[in-house]
């Protein structure tokens, strides 16, 4: 198809799609960087689904029950703010476009969730608005599972590319999105056969549409630029059980003299080009400037939902009170009043029954009684549920035949998973946690970064973290991840010495909805260290004194997780010896750093050896050892060195030297 | 097919198969850990495979042409030991079989790449397996296009199960060696329906014949415990031009109580539940007591590639002189003797010139000089090819048509780049480097451990490796991504600072065979620093003084890349306000940990104030900060506190505080 013959068929439809590409091309060319193709060649389709399909109000964005829309393709962001800023987002003015990826504008180089209403999730790196699409539409089914199809009943929309759909996570989400029938997810395959390196042809031969037929996808192909046969394809797409793929043939950078070149997927900033392609397209305005008839109709089309959402809005009025609460609660990701309660509870029992078990266990044991007084919990595992001790009995297990289940087995897909929680997150709703070995954060680190620049609250149960693991052996025993995860910013990792440290992780986490958290949780029995029950929270000032020096302070010990009972026996022996030693448990680095100067000091004072323990790098450690009053002279670490190894966990222990002995000759040492 | 008819059909090849299995449950029962059920599956598998196909000679395992045999479900590595013993490898005692996953013992808990002959790349990550041999069936594409079919004719086969499958990583490799044709490559699915969570239908309902139809592989189904089907198959498999599939049906922990359940898949250690499976494969032979009939037929086949390694070695001995000695260099990954000069010749030109460049440009003048003397370069980029500036005009694009290219464009697939290059590196004969934006070290972070945990020389180029990549915002700006990098062991870390320092960064990454290095390169032009040409490779001590104090030393600036021009200046605005300052750059972190106390001191003496430039997070500074030394009190950071932002690269430095004029105020602030 031609550009005048797509011009001459569709008039009207041609200068509303135009606008997004005129506003696509001067926002690109104002900024002198960015990505002008992409906008230009699926314009016709965000044209159609925006205007017929997309159930949206802009003048209300945060509508509970809204269609989502995920540009995973998300370097074409300008697609999105020319489609925000026609439909009449308030906060999408015509100069927020105008300041396209300059310094304060909502208009970042790519979509960033918070920035801009309308930006349902952060997209950029490749492949990741697809799984928070798949997220999304979990959500939505839990929901309209839980809550009736009069209040959730919306549908989840992606544009995707070539580069999401080469990116492994693609797969991943792409097979569970298939194998859970969720129906009311489409994504628009951007079909242009470019990438930056030229054609997609001298990479990729994927017969798309056999691969999401062999997913269990609903697969269709049309014109990107026909507006009817993309009508006709979304009608279809919505009336399958199955999630549906629309293959869109399109040309990147449509009309210009860069289409379907590898040159047009970036930045068009050639003032000919630019004029010549004005002159193509009939387009006689000046930059950023839309003529009010296309504007108003563009405006019309942000309205269409209005009606919609005040039904709605009557609908969740009529709701009995206690639904209508919950509803409301959970939406606003708040926890329910009674968690504080439960949780104190479990604190006390826990504290007198004192149980040596794994954290990972203890993790069950808080869940045990999260899970009953949160129906938002939605869990999960990467198909390690026995070993992440993730499953809790009142789930149900999530599946194309169970909408009602909370516990989703997400498959070996570490990846898929992080990434559809941030979907699950951001949606609202509902409150994700997936479970892994912790050595498997690399697999999900790609979305577990944008879960922290998000600050999207999805919690990560990370189990067998450390050489403790025993015999699986290196590959699977972190040394360097608490490194990684703690250097990520906006990213609280715990690392729970105990059962009653870890129920103060669950808290602290599932009250930060504007951030996501690690649990570091041990394979190994750890004995409990906090012997007398506080109501308080004390994880919440990420470092305490956990045992005082009997007599002059001459030493101080800190670790975390597993280690704190190492540093502990290392107490009673440098005590037997007149070495007044104290310990203190670090659960949570970040919140520590968040405290100030003077409870700081309380806890680190200035003088004493300190040695800091925990099988793990000590990349990162020198912050407590030399910093915050340490010196170098007396300051020791107990720790890892180099990869693990495979063999029982006690043998590994000792064989690396982690044990109390080697802390309390660290302590004289440095005496 | 039932065990009783298995085992009546082919009784010679059962004992032989029963052999494998008795040693996987022998060996996990004794270190009551390990996964018996992968074994007992795929015994049937193996056996044909080694003995009728696999081209190996037991005596020598290191011959170069021999066929790969890659366990990508790592988990079964008691196989792999047992076919190991079995065919007779001189360090596979039956000790280390009895040792299984025992400190110490090569036979770790998944196989370990270095630690026993015959293992030929560390597997247990799911999925990076498959990786490594797509990278090996590529090295074997080169060298055969290089060397000829009589010098190099070698295949590689793979055992993948659902795991392996289900992760993204994998797709990204099928559909890479789908589109390069990677005909003497077979993945043997192991396709048993079961996962550690239970039936893989819990998870997933992929169709995989056709998902590998979909990348344009042949793709067959058979029985996987019957020899005849088996064999079929792989001569089928030989004799198509495209990558193979063979979707083995089998039973997990054959002929077990456990058989075809979850429970089978990991350690069968039940003393009942082992001498009932004696009993049902007949085998009255005590533990680890394999019979002098079986041992010996499976002697053979250890010894079957022998003549064929005789005849080998003397058409490699009739090679004309140049090519032998070419063949026997990169065999061993040795660099060729001219690369110093080369090096240095480039270093004094470029000391002379002085130019401005980005570092990623600088990296590609290096290339320009590399690439020709070095024939085993094998270069590529995951679609980025312009920005990472990793293809030079010799080389060449790797291709289904053109074997002799050395340029891969391996699509938007950074994990699978990262995957293939381990193959690649631990092939042997190519020298593998891939570019991405620094940032994707997210994506590709599940493959470069295995590098770093292998220790394979593959060589990471990631540009745009910091706020200076500008408006493309924080999805793309690297922040904690060099603390993640540095954080890991035995992993080199280069951040040169100009085109001098990237001379010697390469030096180091090509002279390094034992361990895999990342160069982090600017997008941004940078200044010449090293202004006067020294034939000595000073990065190579990790750090050094790149401008003395002028008077009385009151300052010490490190830095490393971009932010060394900013120490500099204010190096400069700090002596003309009459304070001695000394600006040290650090381009490698690792290399300067591993230098003496005595030079370490000289770089970094005690006294000065110290401030730390880089623009990342400051976590891992400290070890250089506050110790080697330092003290709090005298010690700052400039640079990155949380993420990025979307605006243009200097204003991002001013926004966030890294110039030189913060600089020199820190440093007067500390004095």
């Amino acid at each position: 198809m031609d550009i005048a013959n797509i011009m001459a068929r569709n008039t009207d439809h041609w200068s509303r799609a135009a606008a997004i590409r005129m506003l696509a091309m001067d926002g690109v060319a104002a900024a002198n960087s960015g990505h002008t193709g992409m906008p230009m060649g699926m314009a016709d389709v965000a044209t159609v689904l925006f205007s017929k399909h997309l159930k949206f109000d802009a003048s209300h964005p945060d509508w509970a029950d809204r269609d989502r829309f995920v540009l995973s393709a998300g370097h074409g962001s300008m697609l999105l703010y020319a489609l925000l800023y026609l439909t009449g987002y308030e906060d999408m003015t015509l100069e927020q476009v105008r300041d396209f990826r300059q310094l304060g504008a909502i208009t970042a180089g790519h979509p960033e969730y918070g920035h801009a209403k309308g930006v349902e999730t952060t997209t950029g790196p490749l492949g990741q608005g697809l799984g928070s699409a798949v997220g999304m539409a979990i959500a939505e089914e839990s929901l309209r599972a839980r809550f009736g199809s009069k209040i959730v009943d919306h549908r989840t929309w992606t544009f995707a590319g070539d580069g999401c759909l080469m990116e492994g996570v693609s797969q991943e989400v792409i097979a569970l999105a298939g194998h859970l029938r969720l129906g009311h997810l489409t994504v628009f395959w951007d079909n242009n056969d470019i990438t930056i390196d030229g054609k997609v042809s001298i990479a990729d031969s994927t017969d798309q549409v056999k691969r999401f037929e062999a997913s269990g996808w609903h697969v269709q192909s049309c014109d990107g630029h026909d507006p009817d046969a993309i009508d006709a394809a979304i009608e279809a797409a919505k009336s399958d059980p199955r999630p549906s793929m629309i293959a869109c043939k399109t040309h990147i950078a449509l009309g210009s003299s860069a289409q379907d070149t590898a040159k047009g997927h970036g930045a068009l900033t050639d003032a000919k080009l630019i004029s010549d392609t004005r002159e193509v397209y009939g387009w006689e305005h000046a930059p950023f400037d839309i003529p009010s008839q296309i504007k108003c109709w563009w405006e019309e089309v942000g309205q269409r939902g209005n009606q919609a959402r005040r039904d709605w809005e009557e609908r969740v009025e009529a709701l009995g009170t206690g639904k209508r609460k919950l509803f409301d609660r959970v939406m606003r990701s708040e926890t329910p009043g009674k968690l504080a309660s439960t949780l104190r509870a479990l604190k006390k029992q826990i504290s007198e029954s004192q149980p040596k078990v794994a954290t990972r266990k203890s993790s069950e044991m808080v869940l045990e009684v999260i899970n009953p007084i949160m129906p938002e919990m939605l869990g999960g595992s990467a198909d390690l549920t026995g070993s992440n001790n993730t499953l809790t009995p009142d789930l149900g297990v999530f599946s194309a035949e169970n909408r009602k289940g909370r516990y989703i087995h997400y498959g070996i897909r570490e990846h898929g998973m992080a990434a559809a929680m941030n979907g699950l997150a951001v949606h609202g709703g509902v409150r994700p946690y997936g479970g892994t070995f912790m050595c498997f954060a690399d697999y999900a680190r790609g979305a577990m970064r944008l879960s922290a620049l998000m600050g999207a609250p999805a919690i990560y149960v990370m189990t067998h973290d450390s050489i403790g693991l025993g015999e699986d052996g290196p590959t699977h025993q972190p040394v360097e991840h608490l490194a990684m995860l703690r250097a990520t910013p906006n990213l609280q990792v715990f690392r729970p010495a105990d059962t009653v440290e870890t129920i103060e992780a669950w808290e602290l986490a599932l009250t930060a909805t504007d951030r996501p958290s690690v649990l570091a949780l041990s394979r190994q029995g750890l004995p409990a260290m906090r012997l007398e029950h506080k109501s308080k929270n004390l994880s919440a000032q990420g470092a305490y004194v956990l045992r005082e020096a009997d007599g002059k302070r001459q030493a101080v010990l800190m670790a975390t997780g597993s280690e704190v009972s190492i540093a502990v026996t290392a107490r009673d022996i440098l005590q037997a010896e007149g070495i007044g030693t104290r310990v203190v448990s670090m659960p949570c680095w970040e919140l520590f750093e968040a405290q100030d100067e003077a409870y700081r000091r309380r806890v680190l004072p200035a003088g004493a050896v300190r040695v800091g323990i925990e099988a793990a790098s000590r990349f990162g450690w020198d912050r407590w050892l030399l910093g915050e009053r340490g010196r170098e002279a007396k300051a020791g670490f107990v720790g890892m060195e180099g990869f693990g190894a495979s063999a029982p966990a006690e043998e590994l222990y000792a064989h690396f030297g982690i044990t109390a002995e080697a802390v309390a000759e660290k302590v004289k040492a440095l005496l």
